[in-house]
């Protein structure tokens, strides 16, 4: 099995993929069952950094509701040097109030003790249900078993973090620089929603190699850019998301700012982003296809707007589901994303065949378009007039599992 | 029955129903069968006012990528003194470029010929699939059939402008002003979309009232802010989207502007587009349950993203689908919609049951929520901080039919 499985995404020339769940040197991961989660599953992570110079760098959800996690993280770590994350799944300890930010204060200082770092060296990151307060008692009971199980394998810290995944989501990679080879490594979840949880998207991500705080936070900001804010399963944004780059250095191989060695790593980097994003998606509940939407022109924020209005339409999603070329929704998502723009001038193409051009239905071999759209990845181009902006956006299909899992699971 | 169905909405004291689709004095219609849909069904409808002084107002979609009925309308007629509409289902006349704008002229020409009115009084109207060329002589051949059947009934004309309705959506009301009563009557179509078509909603509303030009344009322009402005099937803006007045004056009560006949009338107009509006979310494609969100707070742009968010959340209108009380969802949408916002102080009531204060959950009955929430209509009301702006929004649920209808027809 190759990660690297997607035709829209390439491995570099110097990147290795490497078997099993193993981490690079200086880190050690756990996960472990702590009775969160109703089925029993394993439900708490522990991710530490042995590295006392370790460098870090983090993004975070843009929602105007913050989980509690999501609060400490940024109020009291000293996120260019965090060395711990502590996670759990099963309760997104959200709209939680006062009481769950004692929650999760008291989760950052387990996380601290167990790890034996700073508190403020300890991340932490939740995941499920919201509105039900998190009870801490058995989160630190899960920290404390999970020391005990800390080893160079991330397989079971990667399988805690889990909600509806329905495959976890991770990969370990060798990346070859001029100064020697490093390890690249990553653990990831999210599948959209199902009923209560929120869709969360958590991404942890470690390497050997020596990076200064700042090269970590260009290099994550990036890349985060071009994976993870480039997807949509349903258009929604959690409370929860969080994404992590921790670099313990202890290859001894330092990637300097400005060189080629930054170069090749921020390009593994982003290769490997971009795939976890695209697990996310193809995993995106009840999804069977996977689409991505190019738009080019000469503004960049319709070209960000009509991305999004056809990544996140209904219709375009029902379509792609069904396997059916409907060029129409497509034109329909654009002008419904740009109002008070026409006449609008648009070049549409699925799998490079071209339905529509300057805004008018063109004959094209409907036949053949019906099998380049039933496969499992479908492209969707489209072009607004101008040049020099352009955009992509990864998304899941609307399928009747989705309804199935977000409706009829009543509380 | 009763066409004022909704609890949210009241029937003015001084509007009577009327049963049947009878038009106001000085309105004749028809609806045939031209083709055009391939269910042989009517498609083709033709309204005419006889009064030689008619007034009007319409309002357009905002779409980026505007139909050539809707192009027409705007470049080439006298909306403020139109007298005849002819309308046709079964194609949309969008994306069809030059030979589309030709099929919509001949159709504008054809509806002048068939009810002896200037071209530029003749507004035309088209729904259904896109991206394939209108066949206006089918279109012409159906005008000349609509002419002989010509009737003060509007029942054939609301059943010829349907595409995927499940019901015709129409209201006759006599509406009791100072001067004397006077008849309000209209036509609407729209459900959401069914593969190939797009989700455009048409409205034509006629009076015998003798309103100014300004006036009807004012009342028109309010109340569709009020009505097809505040609705969402699937958050999709179509290219077709039509409403317009016309008043023939016939019943001569002349309703001066400033006056307290104005606002009576405009409450009648109100709630006739209201209801009409709300009509068509329950016909939402799949439809089984209605929600209504309304937004309070202190800024009028984040309370309309608000209400947005909510009424356009996959999560949110499967949970109404579903019957399910998770108030987690509408959380996370109202967050989603405010990014940078945090931390947010909302509070969250559904059908009267508080369930978060201060983004905080509270306790609540979760079980009376729960019936309360297995109804028809659905309430969900969100305060924002501040005071002074406040919107609502109706909207559909997320429904395994909705799936079916857009998903599983394959062209």
């Amino acid at each position: 099995m190759t990660f690297f499985d997607s035709r829209w995404v390439d491995r570099p020339a110097y990147v290795t993929e490497l078997p099993g769940a193993g981490l690079p040197a200086g880190f050690r991961a756990a996960g472990v069952a702590a009775g969160l989660k109703p089925s029993g599953d394993p439900d708490v992570g522990l991710l530490v950094c042995d590295a006392p110079n370790a460098t870090s760098a983090a993004r975070f959800t843009a929602s105007g509701v913050l989980a509690a996690p999501v609060v400490v993280c940024q109020e009291r770590c000293r996120l260019d040097a965090l060395r711990a994350v502590a996670v759990n799944a099963g309760n997104a300890n959200a709209a939680t109030g006062g009481r769950g930010m004692d929650a999760a204060a008291k989760m950052q200082g387990a996380g601290a003790m167990v790890s034996g770092v700073a508190e403020d060296q300890v991340a932490i990151a939740s995941t499920g249900v919201i509105g039900v307060q998190l009870d801490a008692d058995k989160v630190l009971r899960g920290l404390l078993a999970a020391r005990g199980e800390l080893s160079a394998d991330a397989a079971s810290f990667a399988d805690a973090i889990r909600t509806t995944d329905a495959f976890p989501k991770q990969a370990s990679l060798e990346v070859a620089l001029s100064g020697g080879t490093v390890r690249l490594s990553a653990q990831g979840k999210g599948a959209g929603m199902i009923q209560p949880s929120f869709a969360t998207m958590l991404c942890f991500v470690q390497t050997d190699a020596a990076l200064s705080a700042e090269t970590a936070d260009l290099l994550l900001g990036v890349c985060v850019k071009r994976s993870f804010d480039r997807i949509s399963v349903d258009g929604q944004l959690s409370t929860n998301d969080m994404a992590i780059l921790m670099a313990s250095g202890a290859a001894e191989v330092r990637v300097e700012a400005q060189t080629e060695d930054e170069g090749r790593f921020g390009e593994a980097l982003d290769a490997l982003l971009r795939q976890l994003a695209l697990l996310i998606v193809r995993d995106g509940e009840g999804a069977k296809r996977v689409g991505r939407v190019v738009v080019t022109g000469g503004d960049q924020g319709a070209v960000d707007r009509a991305a999004r209005g056809v990544a996140n339409s209904p219709l375009v999603k029902a379509a792609l589901h069904g396997g059916d070329p409907n060029w129409g929704r497509v034109v329909q998502a654009v002008g419904g994303a740009l109002p008070g723009s026409a006449p609008l001038s648009l070049d549409v193409a699925i799998e490079s065949v071209e339905v529509c051009a300057g805004g008018t239905a063109i004959p094209h071999d409907a036949a053949a378009l019906a099998d380049a759209v039933a496969g499992p990845e479908v492209e969707y181009t489209v072009s607004l007039p101008g040049e020099g902006a352009d955009t992509e956006v990864f998304f899941s299909d609307l399928s009747h599992d989705y309804v199935t899992i977000n409706a009829d699971y009543t509380t």
